[in-house]
């Protein structure tokens, strides 16, 4: 057991993440490995002056075998109090800690993907409207398990992989600083720095190319990237991701247009889908194959109106720590702060305007997938057709 | 890991204790270690058509951290979610299946017993009224795990106390019959039969004498004994408690009188308590004295009016598998079924009839605690004070 790495994670988790106010409910989600830094969080969170810690194990051998045994038609449904409860942290004002992964990847291997694409379990569709609402101060963190490790690392053996993992983990949380707290906070200026620049060209659309990617994504006129931290109704900064090394921004749903290839293979709650392929028209994922479970994400596709278009679009620079390592975490959590990624599915109403917010998308989905590395180019389209370069060999052109 | 057992006892949860129906969603609750039963539970639920399994996983650790941080005053603290999602599981008639123990006996050791009082979770007092309304088909069972071997069997060492626990909870749970759901089924029989052999003769009050007891419960007119198995509003019938060896019924809370002392240490939601004396006055525990932790029962007590009165009365015989096993499990679950017992606080409605249903004790507790084993005498007084044996060395006298 790392116990210095785990205390590390829990204050990091606590103080410069969700930010845990005195009084405050605390909400940490998390798979049954994850425990002993569950413990350590609600140690840190009641210390803090927590008026309770409510930790919600999510048990990922149990959606296993709904999946394998379930009938068909049972497979989206979700008890009523996972959506009450969930609401209720909005409307009680509470601190939220995720930590990832709750499902390990590949968890669900060799099930049918369709099947498990019906299952969204532990993702509830008013997990956007929340976080639109600004009323939860929330924080998504990974936790090294040894399923993790064994997928992340697949040479190495179990312990040398979940050695290297914590490693690599603690290195991208930047737990190997002095004050780690301060670290992000220095990060999430500079973060907010190049997220101000890139909205202030107002560019129209996006351009990216690279190995098999050729994207535009268009944007909203009010469209304006975000990065770093976050600030509730009630004022209180929190940062969402630990780690974050993206500005993003909300596009519009109906001009997309391309192809994409995913650099990095893409776990889907359990299933991993490598060798992503998707064609846009109109805005629309007309085209998605892949060279294993294109299923999981086609099913997830069908699931809305706005489940086949984009409801994010994120730049990722050469400065962060994540996309160096090379490593492939096959966790969202780490691998879309490796790269520039786009994502399927809702969007997040604070990165446009009031004029706009009624033509971002809206789904019960959320999927992001990379779609390059330091190999992709950025490019601002503006609205007279000028092209402005933003990321080339992943450094900033603004 | 006993793979065969979990597997039995899994099948006992599902079919014979809570007998899930097709089309029900299951909610387990269980402690982090009792994982790999509810995998199990999990897949038979679903084998036999669940709608949905949802495991609730209560951290016996984040409790003790509350009770060790929090501030005093939040200490009874519930969020609202827990008490609205309880009501709903009646609502919406699911199956219920509780594995024993959800906090392991003494988890709570070294802490100030008077704030453990304070603290019910995961117990809600909304129970009580769900079970009353007999909306749910549900089942309490129990799961060894080295935190409870290691109370239950201080000399051994770990191994040997775990393989023991197990041992012993197979065979109270009769998983070493040929068909231990038709093992249940003939012991929920001959228990309903007790049952209705001890209701016919209407006592007005039981007298129980052993060491250290000396007293008399009193007994509402319509109070009935009730044994074994239950029945839901829709007609399932199903086991509650596996094991189970009692015949119990509610007692008038007005009038108990007398002392008792318990014959075995009474694990309260973590927190041992040993030596117990407790004496009754006009119905009410006006004395608590224990060698050890008697505060964590006198905060309890406290709770409310009718934390400090009887709500149930329970006989049990020496036909049972568990006291002839001289174990001290130190769990309600296992040690009630022992030896017979009362419990303070919340009574069950269905032991009454309509006429007496306004008399009944209510409190947000309900706390069991043994009086005695084959040696104390059980009489039955009648309203004309005529004193009939009821249980002489364990033996049923009617």
């Amino acid at each position: 057991m790392n116990e210095e790495l785990i205390q590390g994670l829990a204050a990091l988790a606590v103080e410069t993440g969700a930010n845990v106010q005195p009084g405050q409910i605390v909400v940490v989600t998390a798979g049954l490995a994850a425990a002993p830094l569950v413990h350590a969080i609600a140690e840190h969170a009641y210390r803090r002056g927590a008026r309770f810690v409510d930790p919600i194990y999510f048990d990922a051998r149990v959606k296993r075998a709904r999946i394998e045994h379930a009938a068909e038609d049972t497979l989206d449904f979700v008890p009523s109090w996972w959506v009450d409860r969930f609401l209720q942290f909005g409307a009680q004002r509470c601190a939220r800690i995720v930590l990832h992964p709750n499902v390990p990847p590949g968890a669900l291997a060799g099930l049918d993907p369709a099947r498990a694409g019906r299952d969204l379990m532990p993702n509830l569709k008013e997990n956007f409207p929340v976080i639109n609402a600004r009323t939860t101060n929330w924080t998504v963190l990974p936790y090294p398990t040894p399923a993790w490790a064994a997928v992340a690392y697949p040479d190495l053996d179990p312990d040398a992989g979940l050695a290297r993992l914590w490693e690599e983990v603690a290195h991208v949380c930047r737990l190997d600083e002095p004050d780690p707290g301060a670290a992000w906070r220095e990060r999430f200026a500079a973060l907010a720095d190049a997220a101000r620049r890139v909205t202030e060209r107002r560019f129209d659309a996006l351009h990216f190319e690279g190995p098999g990617t050729d994207l535009t994504v268009g944007l909203l006129p009010t469209s304006s990237f975000e990065g770093g931290s976050m600030t509730t109704v009630d004022g209180i900064v929190h940062g969402p991701n630990l780690p974050t090394e993206e500005v993003a921004t909300t596009p519009d749903p109906l001009r997309t247009e391309g192809v994409v290839r995913a650099t990095k293979p893409l776990d889907v709650s359990g299933t991993i889908v490598r060798g992503l392929r998707v064609r846009f028209e109109g805005g629309r994922a007309v085209e998605i194959d892949a060279d294993e479970n294109a299923d999981v994400l086609r099913e997830r596709c069908a699931r809305d109106d706005g489940a086949s278009r984009l409801g994010e679009v994120a730049l990722v620079d050469r400065e962060g720590r994540i996309g160096r390592l090379g490593t492939v975490f096959c966790s969202t959590l780490l691998d879309e702060n490796a790269a520039s990624h786009v994502a399927l599915g809702n969007a997040y109403a604070s990165m446009v305007g009031e004029a706009d917010r009624g033509r971002i998308n809206e789904s019960a989905i959320h999927v992001d997938f990379m779609l390059g590395a330091d190999d992709v180019a950025v490019t601002g389209l503006t609205a007279s057709g000028e092209r402005v370069p933003v990321l080339r060999g992943g450094t900033w052109q603004l």
